[in-house]
């Protein structure tokens, strides 16, 4: 049904000219999101060469344009419209919450989100922890609500990279942070003691645009569901 | 009076290992920072070594420890004390309002705070923007004050990075972003057209620490003022 003309009470429409626009996340899902789009024909490899500085690029055969953008904004361009399906990490949608259709776990990009705390910490569990203690995160809002579901009071000190530097220079007892092999919390000396939930990369949509399913967007979300399942 | 015994009242105290701490900031403002350090004999080269992973350094003449870290977490570290000094933006000082002292304004890294606009926009001043319009920022909390201040009801738009692809994809009319040369705009087809302040590093201190004088931290400081003065 898709790039040709299709009559509809009498009326010929061309389909050639509607595209789908896609939110693609920089970073660690790149690479497993634009494999899983080429498996269905859509091809932004251009994205993964070094050359590249194009942030916006329509694929050869003229039905989608992808953007690329930092993971944590692939959610704002989809809740604004601006993109009509996104790739981004569960934790970027748990930290944010924003107003988009969840449509698909792809199954890739699996990490966690963690408390970890320094080896010769005598803590081995969240709940060990003092109270009023301090916590470094990144994911300021996720820490929070579990350590308030913990009925423990901790301050959260945001930051923006590094978490790990908050214990090793001593402002706070733990961090929350994402660990997907483990290596960054080894080499700094820290290990994991609870995981808040397990992430991996969803499909997402913006709700109207799904929901009326224009530009044929519901069989591009059944294709990319089905091959998310094969991997 | 560094490096040495010093009799006090009867006591000798050894200032050899009375250190300060020092925080860093990652990206732009990095190699002026380092420079400075050196002049005032401080030497953190180590850190602009590629193949270098720490984040914490103690320079040669074990006086001083340096902490390498996102340019926004600069204020964290100083905040909580554990760093005494840190460089950094007056762009970060200004979004973030951390409880820091700010001592003195190093006069590098200089660009600014701007609105710009599309090319083919028919705004050429912020007040002339739509009321409800949108505007994409990195810098919420300076975009909402200003819009304030001009009475103009607009929504910020919060995003992590890539700011131009606001107005290009046609999610918002304008930006709020960091400029320091206008290549960007100019590549991605926009304009200035207002700018909400000036922008170079400071120097900053936590307040405590400063007022105590400890580890002669006023002599440090006097010293970088002098040296930034001087460039």
């Amino acid at each position: 049904m898709h790039g040709g003309l299709i009559e509809q009470g009498g009326w010929f429409t061309c389909s050639f000219l509607i595209m789908i626009t896609i939110a693609l996340p920089k970073g660690a899902l790149l690479q497993d999101s634009i494999d899983l789009f080429l498996q269905i024909g859509l091809d932004f490899r251009a994205f993964l060469d070094s050359s590249n500085r194009q942030l916006q690029i329509t694929e050869p055969t003229q039905r989608a344009t992808a953007m690329l953008v930092r993971a944590q904004d692939v959610p704002v361009y989809v809740e604004y419209g601006q993109a009509q399906l996104g790739i981004v990490g569960y934790d970027v949608l748990e930290e944010k919450s924003p107003q988009v259709a969840q449509l698909a776990d792809l199954k890739f990009g699996g990490c966690r989100l963690s408390v970890a705390v320094p080896q010769e910490s005598p803590y081995r569990r969240s709940v060990e922890l003092p109270p009023h203690g301090r916590v470094a995160s990144k994911f300021v809002q996720c820490a929070r609500n579990y350590f308030r579901q913990l009925d423990l009071p901790v301050e959260i000190i945001p930051l923006y990279g590094s978490v790990e530097l908050g214990p090793i220079t001593g402002m706070s007892e733990a961090i929350v942070d994402l660990v997907s092999t483990g290596r960054t919390l080894k080499e700094n000396g820290l290990v994991e003691i609870d995981v808040l939930f397990e992430s991996t990369a969803y499909l997402i949509a913006h709700p109207l645009s799904y929901r009326l399913n224009p530009e044929g967007l519901g069989e591009w979300v059944q294709k990319l569901r089905e091959n998310a399942l094969c991997n």
